[in-house]
């Protein structure tokens, strides 16, 4: 929801009173919130009903509809737990009833040459891949940004790293006989409810991407094994690899081929990369591709017990649209780099690789930071690119961490 | 404790009454099962507390320490989501107060240039890596040994494909100076408590496996990225990857480097190849390595709604010591076989594959099979390797399911 309204917007709806439990528009980001860096104890907030089986403890609940997961609790173990998988919805989800029998969900596809519907049951007849792949929120990072864009404070945890699996777009394009002529880009639209007395297009969750996204998309109905939550799109979602979350639309139940991109505002006014002070408009660039990216995940300045000797400087790195090809860690804020290790398996171009540097330390006080290359050759910069609304933070000194060794 | 005892033991521990509850010996194989092929609803036991946060719906649970995944819920995404990995415990787990503190957990080395003890604190400080591998029971595929072996009458799910983290046990090696001359073994000792009264080797989880089996072990305190629960061995547990689950000692507490194998019961008399009639004994060969093997995960024949056309046949390959380098189907009973495709990513020789054969099948019986090939060339056999317990069964006959499509 944040996304979704501006101020004026925002004022309307929380003036409407019960609508706003009514319609499902719970998870609007609270102007309250908008100026809080890091997290607070005294912040702790439950977690909301449909998200009641996530690990509490490794959670941060910044409103019902977003959900983050704590720095220290990536794990070293390359896949995020879906218990510890971040949630953000531009919607409340739907009723829990769709994914009671995920199978008889049903898909429209348009703009291809034989339009028609498919059951969850007919696309599991059309062929299965697992794809791993970093899920990101397009404001993961925005925490940094000085001037306190509107939004949710995610700091790192509006990620991870997961497997999706579902049958490619590709080959339900084939069953279709492929896309019509002309069309550019690729249309989802998901089966949020539109509260009564609103301009659909104001608040629908419906993204468009360039068509060839679609090349290695997928309609998934699980995740990291088990049938796709409610919480995370269930019983379908589009998932796109390599673009940021909000293009992989949840309860998808149109996907269209089309000349033009969505009418909708997350795709004409939202998710746009404009210069501070500025409002997106379809003149500036959709937030689509994700940038080469790390963070550290350990050790952090927690609670001061890391001791003198050797330590183990762990992390994760992203290449976005390509693999992530090395990662370099530094111990005095950047002015010296050292290359890290790759741990665990590689899951390919669109997974991110976990890294250790192992460090001996003496006591002192350190500034942490990493940096990660991809095969492209981009390397993440050090500065973040300032944007109206604190999107794709990926500057290697923001994420940075001072820690004091004892 | 099924592999620890034979009838005679079994026979004195149930006369003893209370001593069952009280020493923890819960986990008994049960003689009224031995003949149990499938899994019956109304067998339907609660999960044990220890593994309470097991999806309950996909799991069978044999008896409190011996909890099988079923066969329709492995999931195409190639890891198993821990609450859907099995539970097998040759004794009942100590309290779960040492997953409490698990940076405290001890471990004892010996058999080194320079013996000496390491918290989990200290152990973290080695080095990391992430390790994927199948985790599969000695056991697993017991129920179709047709002499009715005692045991867990397990059929594909005491199984799972899962990423410990941990440190190399390279590395621990590195920081005491290496193997003491003329080590042959690498004996693990778990931290079970001994039942008083009872002689420890008689139960004392204890194995030795080949030093050289080192190289590629860890001693793990995560699991699928979360730290590693007390059902599957927390706070640390050694793996061995490439051996069948046994060997990797939960809870362990000692780790030795030997020139004899355990004198412990399970090393000396259970977990031996031999010959139907016969008790193992020192001169039969140990359980250690897996063999090459693969199942049919789907269609299976559960309530007759597979509808003629395309279905998609999926299944799991494992090559045990080297990968799983291809996987064939038949839909007649292995008169016929099709090259099935890999789903989802390599994970490195001691992982699984998860494959696809897309087949047309018109309404009919099917009587469908698998049959996997390693990088060794190996090829899993039609028939089991008969031998007295019931281990080790990779014969792809015991593991067709027979469909009926409508």
């Amino acid at each position: 929801m944040d996304e979704l309204h501006n101020a004026g917007r925002r004022r309307i709806l929380v003036n409407t009173g019960g609508l706003l439990a009514l319609s499902g528009l719970g998870g609007m980001a609270r102007a309250d919130s908008a100026g809080e860096k890091h997290f607070k104890p005294e912040d702790v907030k439950p977690l909301p009903e449909y998200t009641d089986w996530k690990h509490a403890e490794s959670m941060i609940v910044h409103s019902p509809n977003t959900i983050e997961l704590k720095r220290d609790a990536f794990g070293n173990s390359v896949l995020t737990p879906t218990d510890r998988l971040f949630v953000r919805n531009n919607l409340s989800p739907p009723s829990a009833e769709i994914v009671k029998d995920p199978d008889a969900w049903s898909l429209e596809v348009s703009g291809v040459k034989n339009p028609r519907s498919f059951t969850v049951a007919e696309l599991k007849t059309l062929g299965v891949e697992a794809l791993p792949m970093v899920l990101q929120c397009s404001g993961n990072g925005r925490a940094w940004f000085p001037h306190n864009p509107s939004g949710t404070q995610w700091t790192v945890g509006a990620a991870g790293c997961v497997i999706f699996t579902g049958v490619p777009v590709k080959a339900v394009l084939e069953a279709v006989g492929g896309m019509e002529e002309g069309m550019v880009y690729m249309t989802s639209t998901g089966g949020e409810e539109i509260p009564e007395g609103l301009d659909p297009d104001s608040v629908k969750v419906e993204r468009s991407v360039p068509a060839e996204a679609m090349e290695h998309a997928i309609l998934a109905w699980e995740l990291n094994g088990e049938p796709l939550q409610l919480a995370h799109g269930g019983p379908l979602r589009i998932v796109i690899p390599g673009y940021t979350g909000v293009n992989s639309i949840k309860y998808v139940k149109q996907l269209a081929f089309t000349k033009e991109q969505s009418s909708a505002r997350i795709q004409q006014n939202s998710y746009r990369f404009s210069p501070v002070g500025v409002s997106g408009t379809p003149e500036h660039d959709s937030i689509w591709e994700m940038p080469v990216k790390s963070w550290i995940t350990a050790p952090l300045d927690t609670d001061g017990s890391i001791k003198a000797g050797r330590v183990q400087i762990t992390g994760v790195a992203m290449g976005g649209m390509t693999a992530a090809k090395s990662v370099e860690v530094s111990t005095d804020g950047g002015k010296r780099w050292h290359e890290a290790k790759f741990v665990g398996p590689d899951l390919g171009p669109y997974a991110w690789r976990q890294f250790v540097y192992s460090a001996d330390l003496p006591a002192g006080r350190y500034e942490l930071a990493s940096r990660a290359t991809n095969d492209d050759g981009d390397t993440q910069p050090a500065e973040r690119a300032e944007n109206n609304r604190g999107y794709i933070n990926n500057g290697w000194q923001d994420h940075m961490v001072t820690v004091t060794v004892a």
